[in-house]
């Protein structure tokens, strides 16, 4: 199953998409309808835990023995979709130089991480696809795309081991880990320069984990314009999902509805030489296998 | 005004301090028995913006108005105080080596910093007065403290220009950045070296700025069970709240309930030779001037 948000006939609304079918429902219709109390956002379901699933299932239970009009199925194309989590509640925890490649890439083999370099992205700066990527042309001229699959962890968690770690999550999106390189590097903690509003594309589904049997066997694809730049597979993260599970909550409680981005491969913009950064009109699109394309214009800002 | 959140008689609870007569008010009781809608946190009255101390006034001038027992007067010291902000909306905000003896405790001129290093606690860290700081011993042995000034944001903003900064500020309160120094530096990203759970002890009140003339004139002291390990003053900055908060603002958008831990002071553990970490038993007060004491006893987790 494949969730989202988004706005449809005017209304907020949350939908799933069956994975075999491809039929889309409007989830928060069918379930009012049918008596069975969902919270309005997604990230309120995803903070249900695992009651969640087995509510949408009971809903599409119910959605199936409709022998009528099935009023419930909608139109994926007529939804104006939204970020699936529109506002996480706490920063999206990043991984950087996750991809051995890309490490390589903005230095030399000294870049390469021997452990898990986690940074965030402020709950701010999340947008969804189709919406723009504003560049603050007062502040950066060195806007960069990062392509990313991301984790939604579905269960809270501290002490998580790695062979447990696919038990604490809920599901997968892309992210698109958008940077101001020079403010990266001038303000040295990448908090700053991660955290511009507009940069966290999310979307354009979160992908319950049961249709994807292999997180790590998913081909993910950037393109700027009509060009490829990045293309790669998640088997080629350094730290896996599970160690950087693991990791986290060797620390901190993890509960559900946090996001982790895992990192990106080879080809971001300031890879190139010349570096090829984000300009105004351009269109940035990442596609992961089985989850779908996150589609961003880039603006410049208008303040 | 002070403001704070706690458990009193059983009952989750906020509460107001009168800065002149240092009376105490259940503000929870009080606004439900005038009949004004106050939310039931801290941070969502905060939300409200200016309203909220509007509503404030109100009630007090209700309860002023109350010529019998005055029910809603309560005595400080029976409120078991939590975190005022109990669960922040997104991370908290720290900015690293903002005081030039900090700076170089831990390095050389060449630490001092041109430009505020931001990066972020997150909110599951948080704990009130009188919790305990839990080191987790399998993961750090080199757990410090870092007393700090915290300012809380008031009003949502983007490109604000220093001179109308303190517009946008609610008010202030005390933090203890508590760090693994081990995992900060191992993982050069400082996030998840300030991230343990229980490491943002907060409190024990936030004052409205209207009882703080100026921010960057209040004498700081940390002490570790008797000894005192930071002595400052916030004119030490050298970062001033202003400009964190244009900094920041250039690029996201500041929101009410926004925390911004203007970092801290020379004297913490690392700074001394031998290293004079926090240990099992360790008490850990910070004074900071018209806002309080926030205290903490140390323990190791049991996990």
């Amino acid at each position: 199953m494949k969730f989202f948000s988004g706005i449809y006939q005017g209304e907020s609304m949350i939908g799933v998409i069956y994975t075999k079918t491809n039929e889309t429902i409007n989830l928060t219709e069918a379930s009012a309808n049918y008596g069975v109390q969902l919270p309005s956002t997604l990230l309120a379901c995803i903070q249900m835990g695992e009651e969640f699933v087995r509510m949408v299932h009971s809903v599409l239970d119910f959605v199936d023995q409709e022998t009528e009009e099935r009023p419930f199925k909608i139109h994926f194309e007529d939804v104006q979709l939204q970020a699936p989590i529109l506002r996480p509640n706490k920063n999206i925890f990043c991984v950087g130089k996750n991809y051995r490649d890309h490490a390589l890439e903005l230095g030399g083999v000294e870049d390469i991480p021997e452990v898990p370099m986690f940074f965030s992205k402020s709950p701010t700066s999340v947008i969804g696809t189709n919406e723009v990527i504003q560049i603050p042309t007062d502040v950066t001229t060195d806007i960069d795309y990062e392509g990313e699959l991301a984790v939604i962890i579905g269960k809270r968690g501290k002490r998580i081991q790695t062979e447990d770690a696919y038990d604490f999550v809920f599901g997968y999106t892309i992210v698109n880990d958008v940077t101001a390189r020079d403010l990266q590097s001038k303000h040295k903690q990448f908090l700053i320069g991660k955290s511009m509003d507009t940069s966290c594309p999310m979307g354009p589904v979160i992908v319950h984990k049961a249709a994807i049997p292999d997180p790590h066997d998913l081909f993910i694809t950037t393109r700027v314009n009509d060009e490829v730049r990045q293309q790669s597979s998640t088997s080629n993260m350094m730290f896996t999902i599970p160690e950087l599970i693991s990791d986290l909550s060797k620390v901190m409680t993890l509960e559900p509805g946090d996001i982790i981005a895992t990192g990106t491969p080879a080809g971001v913009g300031k890879g190139f030489n010349p570096p090829k950064y984000l300009k105004a009109n351009d269109r940035v699109t990442i596609d992961i296998d089985r989850i779908g394309t996150l589609m961003n214009t880039v603006e410049n800002e208008v303040y």
